[in-house]
């Protein structure tokens, strides 16, 4: 790249270049929107739409109670398999069901009863849904709820630390933790770590089993496109997975569920952490949305994302450099979004969001940009920071339309 | 009805005066299937194939995040507010959140703090999963599990019962708990009563409110159509909303789920049971079924169920009196399925639905069929037993195909 500032055809060679650049056909994308939310809800893959128009006319319709024994039944031990390709696991380490609150729940509850200490330990910014479930679990599980800055996270874990809980890529920042060498060390203390990868699975490369991870969830609607919603997967490592017990015994989780036993029996393995009946058409839309990274090595994915970071970040500093990169530049600390602080980072975002450049804006100061390689061009981040200058050059971030607070996810 | 034996004629005529005889266009039905296990999923709704269309492709395809905007945040109030006018409760006191085995868990967990109770009582007979993720709330929750016959319940409330939890409508025998009175006994011993109507919504005429019911959760893929693994609701008088913490503290069940602020403050009323972000395609496919019940009075509905078991009843009893019927002709006191007892239940199960008739099999010996008023013509309830008298009479059941085991739902 020439050190001279970088003009529009720069860019467009960038995207002549892009060893992922026919990737795009996978997604259906409206015309005229650069989308930088795929780190919030992934955009619609065109394999989802049939793929949910078979389950719902040819198997529900036609088959009726017939699917169940058609695909359905084996679909969290299925789709889990698929999503453990994704991120260094076993295929048998991996199942979906439930969100990843409900999932957070069950881990915490179950891991709990392994480890002598008797602190709950997580981040003061850790995602919220992450701190409220751990409360409610914390208090079922006995355990007291210690919450401790990012910073202080490491120098906390002790001997009274019976469980750690992060999330691997910050949902604001995009900070990243060194996930080997935290496990390690809350190993060293006798605690086993929860590690939530809603922002990582599908955005940077994972090796669970490599990184020595004995815990972990996350969602399916963010990077990996399952759609609203998504159901989220749950991955314990082999050698705990039959150490463990699922606080919410449902019926799938059974080891026999259609001998209706009296007595619950989990079933071995990981198939004791599925509670009940799963949602059939929402996982098949996330079965659909994994074969988008059929033939796509998570490497080159990440190789991209690192791109179109570099891209972002160099355009944003020459253009709008008021807007403070608040996301790593070390690529090795940070997840697949980039982050800008500004005072009145809400209006900016509304006023992008006009102007069909979609990211989001994060209390109090945050605007958020996913860099989603599957489908994004390095041409839509160069319209980004075009819509950014103009809106920044002209205050038109401040008329009353975009500053007007409405219900944001 | 003459008293002489009924003849095709006869049946055909009953659909001509069926006042729902029209409401069957409402469901996407396949050829030569006569579907008698609507009791375990419900068929396609036309308007469900539409709707999931319209989610999928307009609004999460061209709106992507703004979907949430557009009907999908709300979706869990609304839906269950669509519920609540079947089962006889407030719009505001039914919420649609993860399955029926997590919602169990949500109500036990947070009921058992308001009564002094120490035992948690529910029936040898009730629902596997049910019994499971009892005994593990139970644990949690520092209850003790108590389990009696069916026979045995009313007389085992007393001050030491903290909670009562039974299934309205017996998934095997379609027997129904006198909902009113069991729920004041077991108020007057200090006991709140949770209801698993999964067997009940949209079959049976449900009227909570007026039966004084405190808390209840129930299925939406069976009466309700709602698809495989359909979403669940949870039912909590309007008087004990704000006296109740769900044990799943997740973000959406928070006061102000976007402030994100660092403490749970659980929202007012029923939203604070639910957890993480809802599945919203199965989510659409189960607010498009209940419109299926749109201008249906649940009156109607009971009184053809009541019709469909009569004939049904009649016509096997004339022609196969091997089968014996074991659910209770007091139409008062049973459900919308009708169960007979045979030693080779499961094989003629199998004859029955290798000639279209599709019901179903639970262990050790029961046929059930399900009576959906909706779509269920006379002229099915003909064919079934038809088939029947001619799977016994040739005895074709006793084919090893028929015989072979394997997995069913």
């Amino acid at each position: 790249m020439p050190d001279r500032s970088m003009i529009l055809s720069d860019v467009l060679e960038l995207d002549l270049g892009d060893p992922l650049r026919a990737i795009r056909q996978r997604f259906l994308l409206p015309e005229g929107i650069a989308y930088f939310d795929g780190h919030s809800l992934g955009p619609l893959p065109r394999l989802t739409q049939a793929k949910l128009g078979e389950v719902v006319n040819d198997q529900w319709g036609r088959q009726l109670i017939g699917g169940w024994n058609a695909g359905w039944i084996d679909a969290p031990q299925r789709v889990g398999a698929k999503i453990a390709g994704l991120i260094g696991a076993k295929p048998h380490e991996v199942i979906i069901a439930d969100s990843t609150s409900v999932n957070l729940f069950k881990l915490i509850v179950a891991a709990s009863r392994l480890s002598q200490g008797s602190a709950l330990l997580t981040e003061t910014d850790n995602f919220h849904t992450d701190r409220y479930i751990a409360s409610g679990a914390a208090e079922l599980a006995g355990l007291d709820l210690r919450i401790e800055s990012r910073e202080k996270i490491e120098d906390s874990l002790d001997s009274t630390t019976n469980l750690l809980l992060l999330t691997h890529v910050h949902y604001g920042t995009s900070e990243r933790y060194a996930m080997a060498a935290v496990t390690k060390q809350a190993r060293g203390a006798g605690a086993l770590t929860i590690w939530d990868l809603c922002h990582s699975a599908g955005a940077v490369p994972l090796q669970l089993n490599r990184d020595g991870v004995e815990l972990a969830v996350g969602c399916g609607y963010k990077y990996l496109n399952g759609g609203p919603g998504a159901p989220s997967f749950l991955y314990v490592a082999e050698h705990l997975q039959d150490r463990l017990l699922s606080p919410l015994r449902g019926w799938m989780g059974h080891a026999a569920p259609f001998d209706f036993s009296a007595d619950y029996v989990p079933a071995p393995g990981i198939d004791r952490f599925l509670a009940g009946t799963p949602p059939i058409l929402s996982f098949a839309a996330l079965e659909a949305a994994i074969e988008a990274f059929d033939d796509v090595p998570m490497q080159s994915v990440w190789e991209k994302s690192i791109a179109l970071f570099e891209l972002f970040d160099r355009l944003m500093s020459e253009r709008c450099p008021e807007l403070i990169c608040v996301t790593p530049r070390d690529a090795s600390r940070r997840g697949s979004h980039i982050a800008f602080r500004h005072p009145n980072a809400f209006a900016i975002c509304q006023a992008l969001i006009a102007e069909g450049v979609i990211g989001d804006f994060r209390a109090p100061d945050i605007i958020r940009f996913g860099l989603t390689p599957l489908y994004l061009r390095f041409e839509d981040v160069w319209s980004a920071v075009e819509s950014c200058a103009a809106i920044m050059d002209s205050r038109s971030w401040d008329q009353p339309q975009f500053n007007a607070r409405q219900k944001v996810t």
